[in-house]
């Protein structure tokens, strides 16, 4: 008994849309039914959209974001506060910081986090080019939004001493409570930090 | 300060990618993103995969499986049972069935079930070609595998009736404890049917 029931091209499809991050072969599946159930509302204009995707996207060669102009948009945005550069390990958290408007700057992806264990070394992230944007006379501070783990403060603490003798303020996140956050399910580290870093109501 | 932090042709990617069946608007940015990164060996491939299944995917004039080639490679294949038709509500069950290798049958897909509530009828549904298919003198059974739901019960039923004088034998799924299930968190129509069911040991 046959175990492709469908043709090899739509088998193909299902095996290319499992690799998604989110979808696991059994989503993928009913992804690749429903694109072929609205093929012309749905399939055709992502096949086009992923073409142009292809063609137009680049990375942008200022911050190493995502964008279909180089310098991207948020490099060339005038707008926004010069003086600030904000470090992120990933394009996905510029975008996250950006959807939360949480600061009106320009940005730095390093494309990772220095990982001993995983091979990851300072050569193997955008550092050189942060550390020579750093040195741009309008810069005037450094914000390192990288993540609270181990790898995210090993590659806080790295920038920061190569910084050492520019003339820029590094400042990383705060830690606390998260908003919305409750007391009973957070862990001891963070409830220490966030009675440590306390603010006057 | 601007919401789309990307060019607008990654925001129709992301839009067009949320629309996808187990993909939210958080999951399918992520999804963007990874497909950004792996351009060459992801976005590409499902570029030209979508593509081609636009092109070459076909609904099977015979059972109304999807598939590249019509009649689709169930319809087609002789080694299975021509006298058994398993009726289906959409092409989805059919894959399930012959995963899991179930019956080595030819099928028949409804395109839904009867209800009245949705304003589904029966001329909205693959009915009229199923009872023509079950008039063919090779046809002796069909196999109702409808969803055990109101809607799915009584479009088995107004088939099931519209057979009643037809030469072929109408059967349904079996009801019972799922292999793996567990007595307690099973309903009590589900045990009564296990229980009236039972089987030799």
């Amino acid at each position: 008994m046959p175990t492709a029931v469908a043709g090899p091209e739509i088998e193909r499809l299902i095996q290319l849309l499992a690799r998604l991050p989110g979808l696991g072969p059994r989503s993928a599946r009913r992804a690749a039914l429903h694109l072929i159930k609205k093929r012309e509302l749905l399939m055709a204009p992502l096949a086009s959209a992923l073409q142009t995707a292809m063609e137009k996207i680049e990375i942008c060669k200022t911050c190493g974001n995502i964008d279909t102009q180089n310098p991207c948009t948020v490099c060339t945005d005038a707008r926004r506060d010069q003086s600030i550069i904000v470090v992120v390990a990933d394009v996905a958290d510029l975008w996250a910081l950006e959807r939360a408007h949480a600061v009106n700057a320009r940005y730095h992806v390093l494309g990772g986090t220095l990982s001993p264990l995983d091979g990851v070394g300072p050569q193997d992230l955008a550092i050189d080019a942060l550390i020579s944007r750093a040195h741009e006379p309008q810069v005037k501070e450094l914000i390192l939004a990288l993540n609270a783990t181990v790898d995210g403060q090993t590659t806080a603490h790295y920038i920061t001493e190569l910084l050492h003798e520019a003339n820029v303020k590094v400042t990383r996140l705060a830690h606390g409570v998260p908003v919305g956050g409750e007391l009973d399910y957070l862990d001891e580290g963070t409830l220490s930090a966030a009675i440590k870093q306390r603010t006057l109501f």
